[in-house]
């Protein structure tokens, strides 16, 4: 028992000694030796016009970008071909996508008194018979409503999901599970209040995810405005009866790739750090915030840093991966290219927030805990919060613990340090999968931050004497 | 000269005093006069329900009310019905107002990339050729531009009014004016930025004016998003065609009325204050804040003195005017029944600014230069100012020099004293004229502070020894 404790006082000694000294040391090594370099970057990305031109046009020319619409491979080739006219070595990683079509569609009120309301179907939804569906609508403010109506109450009935916002997380589960919880109560469809906390009359997309066990009903995203009125309609005792009309359908599967560019390291090319967004969007606005500046913001920190010569020790690697909205197909296709090891990846940064005002990135690293002190993981934090300090100068070095992305999970998972780029997020689920996720939301000098961000925290990290972490060969994972 | 500058300083002195001894002693009579009864009034009016209920039943169970449709016809009856349950007197003014319907309408960009717009037309407009009027369009950011472009540029385009935001009464001149300006050089149609400073996707409609001078051409509000693409299109060099679809009609008038409700004067019922809103609105969203919760606010005002058996030594009236939006036939109505002699009118206050939160009243009086010490002016305001301070308890009692309302501009251009409801005014015109002007956007508490507003201002002003403003045939106008 003493020797025990005596062994835990050394090794707690030893760590602490280990948080004090050794991350602070590198950490400051890191600030001082890129503060030129870095300042290179940012005076470049902040003066910056390019990117701004190419995300105009993405925004502007192409537009929205689903998964096996003509405007996401049109998109693809253009970023592949531009790229290549830069400079940048790149390639295409073919992946198939799913190819969900929205039609036409329409929700009217038939009685009391006719109107049509503003909607849009939810991805990856089943359609109506040509017909549409015409039913009264049952109103529920939550799952537990729905379940305590029973069968006799919502059978044959269009369920209407009136849900309090709750944050997106929150509220958005009515949008993925509602459809297919409805259904096993014998709903014929299902509408759902949009998960957003700001509308004007503004109805908001993004996927549902359908219960195998279940019959597949269409469902559709509705506004804020409507979803009251339900709610509304309901206290008043009156009876609303809708008809539902959506052409949505699943094609088959679709051709689609992951678009990469890369500037090969110098000394370690083997070595990736890699970054990226998703470059398919929903079919409504422009993708711009959601994800299309992002791509855009990484593409322009490799452009820049290629202009300015500066060619890291490591590989540095943008991926704007395909279908990440409806399917993640990209981000899985490259994970599963790599193979289970996946050592040759240094770190991965994904950038899949909106373009607000960056304020810095989140860290995470599995089999780590990213609150407990694990030195691992603390070495690591402390490299990277010197590696902020260089981005301090506008005021987006700050590095919180925990993060990463949908595209990188599959690398992270397999132990990749994976860094998600963070904003203020004060705006970004108002536009989120609506028609107004539009260029006009974003601000030149938010995006432009990110550009310097990408490009100064990608090229250290790829240029750095040592890895973020130690190679999974010299310190094998727990398991 | 001596005598003249002799009879110009006792006349200035006298002035002064007047300005400093009696309206602040009439004020503080009034004041402390009223203390009880605006208690009472406030009191009931912070913890009513019933008014919150009869919004709810007109936004909910009737929504929105053009001229001409049946649900305005609805609610004036319903309105009407109710008043007299409630034991108000009550009458109908008969009012022809104008007729137009919207029908349906679409717009989509035809190339390079078929997308379908959001879009309004405009209140007013005529509508296309059945199969819709397909032209290229020539994109304009100010009326300059337009007309520097010339015939040769826009003969045969659909103009579109990309124009920035820069308040609401400087861009809504677009809306206004754009379809007649366009057709006077040979434009087939204009599609308008809405006039708003925040949009998710959301077009505003709205009346504009036809110059009789020129071809009556269809006219739409577009998106804010959508005018900002159609600039960026421009820029990039790439010709937009659109196919534009409006069956838009103007119909004969239709009937209507004016819903009016009073407690007669217990002394003077001759004498009347009179207040209220609009009743009418466009035909999307519910009429909420348009204006709907004004006109249910002014009711209920009504409604809460006779409950609690205050009966003004005056009449104190409440007027729902029909046709505000599109015509103005209600309030012309109820000024043409007065004749040429409005001295009956002791004050009018009108409500049409949404139920933001309220912070006072602004008031207006013809003839006077409301910043000038107008002697006439500056007695009834510090009169204005006292009844005020009865509404501080609510932050709601602070008057403002200069207001009045379309609705009582034709009392007020005869000399009878104005005022206006006044909100902070932050977020009306997100709302205005859309889809999303609904009773979601509209907090209990301000709307319970415009009711306690209304009570008191009404109230006093109907039951104080003295009118606001000495009677014209005391007092004949200057001219």
């Amino acid at each position: 028992m003493h020797r025990n404790l005596l062994w835990l006082f050394v090794t707690a000694m030893a760590l602490i000694l280990t948080l004090i000294l050794t991350p602070a040391a590198a950490a400051d090594d890191l600030t001082e030796s890129y503060r030129d370099t870095a300042g290179q970057i940012l005076g470049a990305a902040m003066t910056d016009v390019e990117g701004w031109e190419k995300l105009t046009y993405l925004t502007t020319a192409v537009g929205h970008r689903l998964s096996g619409s003509p405007q996401l491979e049109e998109a693809i080739d253009w970023a592949h071909a531009r790229m290549a006219a830069e400079g940048l070595e790149t390639r295409l990683q073919p992946v198939m996508v799913p190819h969900w079509v929205r039609g036409e569609e329409s929700l009217h009120v038939v009685s009391p008194r006719p109107r049509e309301l503003a909607m849009l179907g939810l991805g990856g939804s089943v359609g109506t018979p040509e017909e549409g569906i015409e039913a009264p609508v049952v109103v529920v403010s939550d799952f537990d409503e729905l379940d305590a109506l029973g069968r006799e109450a919502v059978e044959g009935k269009v369920v209407v999901y009136a849900v309090p916002w709750v944050g997106y997380s929150g509220t958005v589960r009515y949008r993925g599970a509602g459809a297919s919880r409805a259904a096993a109560l014998g709903a014929v469809a299902a509408l759902v209040r949009s998960a957003t906390g700001l509308s004007v009359s503004s109805p908001h997309t993004g996927s549902l995810h359908y219960d195998e066990e279940q019959p597949k009903i269409p469902a559709a995203a509705i506004t804020v405005e409507d979803a009251d009125w339900f709610a509304r309609m309901k206290a008043l005792g009156q009876e609303v009866t809708v008809r539902l009309k959506m052409d949505a359908e699943t094609l088959d599967d679709a051709e689609s790739a992951n678009v990469i560019a890369e500037i090969r390291g110098r000394e370690l090319p083997g070595e990736v750090v890699v970054m990226g967004g998703h470059f398919d969007s929903w079919d409504v606005g422009q993708g711009a915030h959601d994800d299309g500046a992002s791509c855009i913001a990484a593409w322009q920190a490799l452009k820049i840093l290629r202009s300015l010569g500066l060619q890291p020790r490591r590989t540095l690697r943008v991926v704007l991966w395909t279908n990440e909205e409806n399917g993640l197909r990209g981000g899985k296709a490259y994970g599963e290219a790599l193979g289970e090891d996946v050592s040759t990846h240094v770190a991965a940064i994904e950038m899949d927030g909106g373009v607000e005002r960056p304020v810095g990135f989140g860290f995470g690293l599995a089999e780590t805990d990213s609150e407990g002190g694990d030195p691992v993981y603390e070495a690591a934090y402390a490299k990277l919060q010197a590696i902020g300090k260089l981005l301090d100068g506008i005021d987006a070095g700050e590095i919180q613990r925990g993060g990463g992305g949908a595209d990188i999970g599959p690398l992270m998972r397999k132990g990749v340090p994976g860094l998600g780029l963070r904003t203020v997020g004060e705006h970004y689920f108002d536009w989120h999968h609506t028609r107004a996720d539009t260029l006009d939301k974003v601000d030149l000098q938010d995006f432009r931050k990110a550009v310097a961000m990408l490009g100064v925290m990608g090229y250290v990290l790829a240029d750095a004497p040592e890895r973020l972490v130690a190679a999974p060969a010299e310190e094998p994972p727990n398991e």
